[in-house]
């Protein structure tokens, strides 16, 4: 049997931080990357291109990119991290939220490795959290896929509400196969299907994973973003990989959420979900270990506990 | 398409209450009974009547079942909590845990409706927590089986640390069959399969429960209980569902644990759980409403959080 790879992005520096009623320094962050890096997690989402006064937490974006170009890979970190478990010195690929062309500009400006775009699936989602509606959000992704297509940067689009709104309730299989049917044509790298509020269990992953796998080319990357909110982020992970999906969203601790989602609480915690793609037989070119030890450095540097549970119980067997 | 429905034991008055730092009055311990009957839970894990000195939590356990059989159906209830939502005004039942005869004669005594009695199988775990063998402990549970086939009385077995023991590191599935094959002709009603410190993942969930499927008499009813130690809880128990396991064990709040199992944490919340199944289609005759409300309840009355996810966010659709 082949063991099939999993790659998880780490979302904490971004959807972690920008929820948290910590706000962290430049540098704070930048020491948060270089440790998630260092347990060998190869994407990050590192900072969003949004209005500071909407997301003051994520004002600093292009000092955090720029601290990353600057550093020379191993450079300043501890000597015990300055390898990731790989065994080799790659540098992660830094992602950079957008909303919009401005945004990409700045994202363009700051040297990022990769765009991550937002639409929500419901206009009435999409005008709380990006003041337009979907249509709009999706005429606005396509410019920044048309923009850093020029660029030769590589766009993901992530769905968020794509398994429940809450304003509207639930939302359809067609509803989110009619953006992902717009999406696919504008070039995107990669689709992540987002539970943005943590309201899907995993018959429902399944269904829309299946759905979408079915409708686009197989060259664009299928990701999944899970919230734990309701205590089933986890088993709508396993279900996606096992569903085919192999790049999954996770915030190490499991902190975030989204300050314009009511009551979404954290991301499923990286750790949590290192645990249970290891035990499952899967590979993630991931330290459990050097995630703890980051996931404990996170931990003090908040002043408050994280919601992870392997943080706290430790790995099995002990 | 038929939907299935699944049976829900919460264990909350038992092994919730057991290794939480608040002690409980007879009095609330009945109160919390009446609350989850109220939501609609058939099968309610009560009391054990181990030795006081050990498990001062369970030291009222003839009081508690004497409460319960004083009580004429809805009397003294709010008028609000009289009925179940299955419209009917059927007792739940209540079990009582026994480690050994002397704890049967106890039980037997205090007029319980059902017996659960523990095995662990390792030799480790079972003289941590029961102070003798597993072949000790099979051996009482074969006497206790005994009795109350004399009296009537069903007994589930509960095979405990059967996916991993803290002492010894992984368990094999040949151990636990091994296990399984010498209680089974003894004459259980139901064997439940338990992850007392929460290391399976649904993998080895789905792996144990079709090798004790294909091995017992049908007749034997299959029971789960999993622990949310490391965020798979809620995962293994839809995998359990999913694999044909139609008796899951829970705790409201998911409070709990083990006083004997290092760094254990709280059962699966009974209320999550709920959530899980219903929106996977699954029917579980229980009110999440009334669920919640009594987690509440709960909170307020133990004056510290509870481990519910969904309690704190609330169901979805909203």
């Amino acid at each position: 049997m082949v063991t099939a790879r999993v790659q998880i992005v780490d979302v904490a520096p971004r959807d972690g931080l920008q929820s948290d009623a910590v706000m962290f320094t430049t540098e704070q962050k930048l020491e948060l990357i270089r440790r998630i890096e260092a347990a060998g997690i190869d994407r990050i989402e590192v900072a969003s291109f949004v209005h500071p006064g909407r997301v003051p937490q994520m004002a600093d974006a292009e000092a955090v990119f720029a601290g990353l170009s600057a550093r020379v890979p191993g450079n300043g970190m501890p000597s015990e991290l300055q390898r990731s478990p790989r065994g080799n010195d790659k540098a992660a690929s830094h992602i950079g939220l957008v909303l919009n062309e401005r945004g990409f500009d700045r994202a363009l400006a700051a040297n990022v490795g990769e765009i991550n775009v937002v639409v929500a699936v419901t206009d009435e989602f999409s005008q709380a959290n990006q003041a337009m509606s979907t249509d709009e959000s999706i005429a606005a992704a396509s410019i920044v896929m048309r923009r850093a297509a020029e660029h030769g940067i590589p766009v993901s689009v992530t769905l968020s509400v794509a398994f429940g709104c809450p304003f509207i309730g639930e939302v359809s299989v067609d509803r989110v196969l009619g953006v992902v049917h717009r999406i696919a044509t504008k070039g995107p790298s990669e689709i992540a299907l987002a539970d943005t509020i943590g309201c899907a269990v995993p018959v429902a992953v399944r269904g829309l994973i299946s759905a979408v796998s079915d409708c686009i080319d197989p060259a664009i990357h299928l990701r999944a973003h899970f919230h734990n909110t309701r205590n089933s982020g986890l088993a709508n992970a396993l279900a996606a990989v096992e569903s085919g999906v192999r790049v999954i969203d996770a915030s190490l601790g499991g902190i975030g959420g989204c300050p314009f989602a009511p009551r979404a609480t954290g991301n499923i915690p990286t750790e949590d979900l290192v645990y249970l793609l290891h035990r499952s037989g899967y590979e993630t070119g991931v330290s459990l270990e050097r995630l703890l030890a980051a996931s404990g450095w996170l931990e003090s540097e908040l002043g408050h506990p994280v919601p992870s549970l392997v943080a706290k119980a430790g790995p099995f067997p002990m």
